[in-house]
């Protein structure tokens, strides 16, 4: 791993009212000149957002670089999508996120030789991401071609306190003699973007998506108005920039359709320094709303105040707002500094992805690259909202919220699909279905009922009634319609979903997938309650009695595929019949196995792409007895290949409880080191927040034994050999319960309430109250002695996580 | 229907050497002025063909048109395929038919007006063709707009006899006063094409596929060479005129690289008449055989050829040939004149459809139209050769040599797969997989077992041991292969085929597909015995005793799924356990539903789109007995809705083996009426190969109660109420068995063979040895007492067919 201490180094730079930064390695990513091979990747990393302005971690100067990016939540551009044999009901347009004009950039020429680190002399060369200031700091001395030095300071953020602002300050000085320096800060629109290789999970390119609709300069400042052609969308950026540099340096603005350049030009002697520091304010949106003046007038507000507040006060409001944050965030764990440093780094990627205020979601690369085309998916409510239902609440309402907002056209689908209530997409950012293979996109149902459990979960850890009257509810009776007239009864009586796929991509198609079945059982379960809860709001909904006893029969009567022979449940009807995969002759070269298998033998064949049945043992722990799930364990470890970065969160939690502690901790190392050791090779294209979100499940709900699908919190602690202690906060009911578990004890306490506050919390079976005076121990459960490890296909178990 | 009887015209303008055409109504499809709105039908209706070439029956005059079309079987071009979601081995290139230069044109200007039918007066129009001369003739009086009249006769034929040739001959005199005429006798290349429609079944339209390379004109002859860009093939089409004119008439030819043209200009005076008689010549080849003037020659000598022998010569021996053919394929039918006549249709188009010479075979729409884009599918084995096999078996001999001229690409496609042995394409010209839905492509997988099931039933049918040695071992043994390596094994030791499709395109990716199991398993075996009879051959495939053995097991072993309950076969595992199709909610126009309901209804329901259990019935009726036949017709009637015109054939088979025999020629009334009434909409693109032959099937299976599964010829013949006698041939072991069916009894003869000559066929269970001197005849079996008739999908039964 490339990430290792910074060396003391106190920024000078920082103006006054800035906090100092403690030069703290346990809570810094560095990377230096050694890791320039692998820009997309640190990119990625790199990148900054604030749940509504995303900036990849680039370069200042722009170049080299492995893939540009600079995005709003919600833009993109549309494609028509073809297919060689069409067929009823398949998307005819696809979004994809599209770059807004990028303001991050800013180009040096020194006497004349444009800076490049793949130039000249790179005698020193660094970028941090502080995790706790919420910036990334970049430091390069570089000698020209021609020989002349200067070094580069910058910090860049998008500012978590102001929505739209994003801004760098960037300084230059001369190493010794005196050079020439021109300075150009960019707004660039249709950044050109690297071709892509054909691989179905990297990212359509659309060239030259924006149309110039405005540009205005005033001074140094100014704006660009753009609109997509098909999405219908209108983007605004406007800059604002202060200049701090000897008299002798000039400054002009220039400004094309697709480019505003601010130039500073002259002398700068050794003792010298250039300090330029720009403010961007960045809108989107749709091209019915504000007309293209209005928007410009708005962003050009919104930079000049920034401005006005100076780039000190932002960088105090960053680590301020950033501090309120990690109070609830910050997770301990005593024994592997490598992996406390990733999972602070996993966290704060999931807690600068979301926005508490509106309806914004969080697609599955958050705004850190353009992977999936941008797209939502259920990583969201599977994978991402379990975690920030805890940690920050409002970032999951509003991306609740926004599901809630696109349930026009998700009931559109169920009518166009033929359906009852709503059919939410598989992949989107505009809210109608992008997915362009039906088996695992549309026939991916279950999308409906993570959501409703993400609601369910949401209200049951907040106590957010209102939340459910008002938003939750429409979707937890939408979805449950869908389920009661997708399924039927057998002549026997049971309810049946018959014709879907799971989250096992390499399993389409099935009947009764057990995850599927148990997550639609709670479903219209959930639904049920919550109308029985608000009924004059499901009165709106025209939904009866007779409809709400229906969905309670159906769940009660949800059928579990279950093999007595095997003693295993069966991922999905007659899965544990299937042929079994001939792993001998699998090499390691074959994987993934999507991109070296036709789905004809993926899809009959017992090999698992990821946790499907595990991952159903970990949303409904109910449904499943001790043994069960060691036994189930067992079985489809031996068939999982991982090919999915979601799979070693989940796969992590039910190592733990059902007593394989190392191996949890080997998945989890997988899950929390996959995009800063680029496990999958795709960390380029943005960073997998539901990997990132499955470490905190991992450690949290593996070790912590954590659950909650009962809508009361339980815990069964258990700490694996490599971690002397762990500790982490969680909200619940507003109330910060913080939990540290050591070899010998378990901790609960309430850190930040008074006496009169209680919180209920169970820790391994026993019924605590915790109060806010009054910290509760207790010794730390015995473990289940497990049998011998699962056995992986060859070569396919975690890596073992050796000491670091 | 339209087809009338033509009131005793006879020929005026055969030359010498022709037999007269009789005025037979039961031998001529006759369309007039009214039906000139259905173009793109008749000219599929009226299309002639040899196997070798096909020319569309579109008018002389080449307009209006509904789709033009001159087709050499195995040209075509390729096309890049683009998936908006890719995966591992999608086809990346289609092919796609195209036309080659269109020779058929003959355009006729009136004192400056062109002949067109929608405009002036017609006075008379009709077109017939003649099903025993094997030519199109057409007569048309016409009044110009500026009031001049003409009469055209024209014969069109393409010649059984001469591979390359098409020709017409095309006369035109005043009605009355003197006419100055100007016709134009084109050869034409890249013709254009109207658009085509949204449907995922018609043909990819290519702009200008054809690249010329040479053309040359001698004399009023010439000759046109293009190449094909991606697919790399070569074209070449000569014409060669005879012009019968008064002298007053001048010739001239004009070519240009896409068109060669012949014009005759001049005064036709009342009684004169002009004749022009065009022969064409067509010829492909892979642009790395034969180079440009070579072809060129080639074509320009058999022109001159054709011509040298005269038309006269030409259609007297297409009628002689015919009468060979018809010799066998002659099918008598009495009660029902208009089924008589749509049965010689059938019969006539399956004829002329394929090549007793060389490796060609015979694509779904034959060479009528692009549909299917041209494609050959299972249709050819499963529909089609049944059919040859016993009515012109060097027909079926040469499209198997296609298949085993083709198996290096199968196997190729076999390694893609990561399969063994030959994995055929389901679509496909040049050899390659060209399904662009592997659901519904690939999955696919019986249309190897259908290729397989074909050679059994060819060999067996014919005693072509030679063939068997050199051509159908080898499709044998490595279609056995993809099976045994394909299925698995269950614990309890049953073999089973998991993640296929059956003929049932509405029930896609099951297990156990019934048909599909039961046509590995004859496939597995006939593979075994043919390696028994010629072990030299089979060691050169490397086949040993434990291959063959573990065949045989897999064949013994092979799973059947029943269901007890209910009493019938499952379609595959679990059908009839799945949700049921909500057909009181249906409506007329949601049919077919593909076109109305996505994929995800319709695979998970038990709604089946065509005959698959049933089908697997009637190639394999040994397989299941008496009574699970007549329940399992009654259960997948009421849930087939016969969205495919493949279905009615083998669903009249099973109807009249369970003994509803009204029902069953209902049925067979649907399948022989397809394209004459243009009963699916989609005539147009092309004739329904597969259905006019499953028309041949009702009857001689259905009403003669014909098999040929167990390598003997059996009959169980019943007559349907309506026939009161039905006489039909086939071929076996080289003698033509004729069988005639009367109310009373069943008459088994061998006209043409001597008293030394025997055969043994089955009536009713029992053996009959019938000589060439001895007809046999028989009492007609009594009929099963069915049940009630099967209850159908509302309004999905077929029309009862009503007195004609």
């Amino acid at each position: 791993m490339r990430t290792t201490a910074t060396v003391g180094q106190s920024d000078e730079a920082e103006g006054p009212g800035t906090p100092s930064t403690e030069a703290d390695e346990s809570w810094q990513i560095r990377y230096t000149a050694a890791d320039l091979d692998r820009l997309a990747e640190t990119e990625s990393l790199f990148a900054l957002a604030n749940g509504w302005l995303g900036w990849r971690g680039c370069l200042d100067e722009g170049e080299p670089y492995g893939m540009p990016g600079s995005y709003l939540n919600g833009f993109y551009e549309q494609r028509k999508l073809s297919f060689p044999e069409d067929a009823y009901a398949y998307p005819e347009i696809s979004d994809t996120v599209v770059s807004v004009p990028n303001a991050a950039l800013i180009r040096l020429w020194v006497d004349g030789e444009p800076l490049d680190v793949r130039t000249g002399t790179l005698r020193t060369h660094e970028r941090i991401l502080d995790l706790r200031a919420g910036v990334v700091r970049r430091e390069t001395e570089w000698i020209s071609p021609g020989g002349r030095g200067v070094r580069i300071r910058s910090v860049r953020l998008v500012s978590l306190h102001r929505r739209p602002i994003g801004a760098v300050r960037y300084e230059v000085e001369p190493l010794d003699a005196t050079v020439h320096v021109r300075v150009c800060s960019d707004l660039l629109a249709n950044e050109r973007l690297p071709e892509r290789a054909d691989d179905p999970r990297a990212a359509t390119v659309i060239t030259d998506p924006l149309t110039a609709e405005r540009r205005r300069s005033d001074g140094l400042d100014g704006v660009l108005v753009h609109r997509t052609e098909h999405s219908g969308q209108r983007v605004a950026v406007a800059v604002a920039h202060l200049v701090d540099a000897p008299p002798t340096v000039a400054a002009d603005v220039d400004c094309t359709p697709d480019r505003l350049r601010l130039t500073l030009t002259g002398p700068l002697r050794s003792g010298e320094r250039l300090r330029l520091t720009k403010f961007a304010a960045h809108e989107c949106t749709p091209v019915d709303g504000m007309g293209p003046d209005e928007l410009a007038d708005l962003v050009v507000a919104e930079a000049a105040a920034a401005r006005a507040d100076g780039f000190g006060t932002l960088l105090h409001t960053q680590r301020a707002t950033l501090d309120v944050t990690w109070r609830t965030a910050e997770l301990e764990l005593d024994g592997d500094l490598e992996l406390q440093l990733a999972t602070r780094f996993a966290l704060f990627h999931l807690m600068q992805a979301g926005r508490a205020d509106g309806d914004r979601t969080i697609p599955a690369k958050g705004l850190t690259g353009n992977g999936y085309d941008g797209h939502v998916l259920w990583d969201t409510e599977s994978y991402v909202l379990p975690v920030l239902t805890y940690l920050n609440p409002p970032l999951a309402r509003s991306a609740l919220r926004w599901r809630h907002a696109h349930l026009p056209e998700a009931r559109e689908r169920a009518v166009e699909l033929r359906l009852a209530g709503a059919a939410f997409p598989w992949r989107t950012i505009g809210g109608r279905e992008c997915s362009a293979y039906w088996p695992a996109g549309t026939a991916a149902l279950h999308v409906n009922a993570d959501i409703a459990d993400a609601v369910l979960r949401y209200v049951a850890a907040t106590g957010d009634d209102a939340f459910l009257a008002e938003t939750g509810l429409d979707l937890l009776v939408e979805t449950a319609r869908l389920w009661h007239r997708y399924g039927h009864r057998s002549e026997t009586g049971s309810f049946h979903i018959h014709g879907v796929t799971g989250p096992d991509e390499y399993t389409g198609l099935v009947n009764d997938n057990v995850f599927t079945n148990l997550m639609a059982r709670r479903n219209l379960r959930g639904a049920a309650d919550a109308v029985e809860r608000h009924p004059d709001r499901a009165a709106r909904l025209d939904v009866d009695e007779a409809e709400v006893a229906a969905w309670r029969a159906a769940a009660d009567a949800m059928f579990v595929p279950y093999d007595r022979e095997r003693g295993v449940h069966q991922q999905s009807s007659g899965f544990t019949s299937g042929p079994e995969w001939d792993f001998e002759n699998t090499s390691e070269d074959d994987y993934p196995l999507l991109l070296h298998y036709p789905y004809l033998e993926l899809y009959r064949k017992q090999v698992v792409k990821q946790a499907d049945l595990v991952l159903a043992m970990l949303r409904c722990p109910g449904e499943f007895t001790a043994d069960e799930k060691a036994r189930n364990v067992a079985y489809y470890e031996a068939r999982t290949v991982r090919d999915s970065s979601l799979s070693a969160g989940p796969q992590a939690v039910l190592a733990a409880e059902v007593g394989h502690l190392d191996l949890a901790y080997d998945l989890f190392a997988e899950s929390v080191l996959q995009d800063l050791r680029d496990l999958g090779d795709k960390t380029a294209d943005g960073l997998h927040l539901a990997s990132l979100a499955g470490s905190w499940l991992a450690l949290v709900q593996g070790f912590g034994g954590m659950r909650d699908d009962r809508g009361i919190l339980s815990f069964a602690p258990r700490l694996p050999s490599r971690l002397h202690r762990l500790a982490f906060s969680l909200l619940w009911h507003g109330h910060r319960l913080r939990v540290t578990l050591t070899r010998d004890e378990a901790r609960y306490e309430l850190p930040d309430a008074d006496a009169a506050t209680t919180v209920e919390v169970w820790h391994d079976g026993e019924r605590l109250r915790v109060t806010g005076d009054t910290p509760v121990v207790r010794p730390m459960p015995a473990v289940p002695q497990p049998g011998p490890e699962p056995l992986f296909p060859p070569g396919r178990r975690p890596a073992r996580r050796e000491s670091h």
